[in-house]
């Protein structure tokens, strides 16, 4: 099984929305190097049992649970991300919700593969950006987070989130110069090979989620795409 | 010089306080580890510099800054350490103005022996506790906050703060069973050998603050008292 830091692609699907037999076997058998579950609304545990479940069932695909609520927090997936948003308005998003898991978990913590990621999500329309009460930053504002990211906190993710639209290359390519250790992850928007090699350059691994819901011939595309680089 | 992971005894120097050149000096020369420069309250740049500049007169001994206002940030100390405050209310005193600092002096920061310090503040009568707007937490919290401070945040540093009076040993024994690497700093209320030596069995490094002004004695006493371990 390859590094997370070799993981170029990932697939971000959506515990709240469906997907047929046959595309969640096409994205599973893509070449993708993982599934991320997680979703902003409507998340609940059956929804999360569900897919994990049928992807289980007949696919290697390592899976991930991007834990957002406390609520469908689940044994059986092969690593745990959990978001901590920076340049949320509020400590709650960014470290306070973690506390009280990490309290009410901190006995089994050593027995899971969890991962903290920093999120800097930079779509003010989002529904991520308004849930978590962002403050929407400048470029220097990012540069800073991903400085605070891999200098301060030694995370291992600084997630770059655009969340459902296509986001600024420029600013990728600046703040992947920001980081040396810290694996950079861009998502949002991605709906084409083109955008996916773009944003790869930068980026270290790229994450496509809604255009698996809405054109899914092209979102598998994407797979290859980055798979050349 | 000695690594800071090697510092077992520092004494915290408030820049708004006065202190005389004989007892200036009897600290300097103590054979403690370090001085720390910082306080809460009328901390002026005037203030810093003249306790950094009567120091380096006349002793060796390596000089911190504690930087809390960006107004007394100046070059010429030896280790910048910055507090983020995890049991406050608010993300300002957690991550929010270390953000603004960073994003302002990120070019000259690989330049700089910056530290962050991850504080827990636990004297709710304290001008700090009161200042960073903190909540008071429980030992599990207090646990959960190590636990973040080294294995999320991967810190130096986790700076268990009773800020004048003197603190549980029971819980700043816990809270050292939570560390590996992260160096377990204890400050507050010490005052006597007994103490000193009481808290250093289980705190890596003790800070010795307030009875500098209060009774130099005994505050010299510390010093020795934590050598013999």
């Amino acid at each position: 099984m390859k590094n997370i830091n070799e993981w170029h692609h990932i697939f971000k699907l959506d515990p709240a929305k469906e997907i047929s037999d046959e595309h969640l076997d096409q994205i599973c058998e893509s070449g993708t190097d993982a599934i991320i579950v997680g979703g902003t609304d409507n998340v609940t545990i059956d929804g999360v049992l569900d897919l994990l479940s049928r992807i289980r069932r007949s696919h290697m695909v390592p899976v991930v649970l991007e834990v957002s609520e406390e609520e469908t927090l689940t044994p059986g997936f092969d690593y745990y991300f959990v978001p901590m948003v920076l340049n949320s308005k509020e400590k709650k998003y960014m470290m306070d919700i973690q506390h009280k898991a990490i309290k009410e978990f901190i006995d089994m913590m050593e027995f899971a593969e969890v991962y903290f990621e920093g999120y800097c999500i930079l779509n003010e329309d989002a529904k991520a950006f308004q849930y978590t009460n962002c403050v929407m930053p400048d470029l220097d504002d990012v540069k800073a987070y991903a400085y605070m990211a891999e200098k301060v906190f030694h995370l291992p993710f600084f997630y770059v989130e655009y969340s459902g639209t296509y986001g600024d290359p420029t600013l990728v390519k600046e703040v992947k110069e920001e980081l040396q250790n810290t694996q950079l992850l861009y998502g949002g928007g991605i709906e084409t090979s083109t955008q996916a090699k773009e944003m790869k350059k930068y980026a270290d691994t790229i994450i496509v989620g809604n255009s698996i819901y809405t054109n899914i011939k092209e979102a598998l595309k994407t797979v290859e795409a980055v798979k050349g680089n």
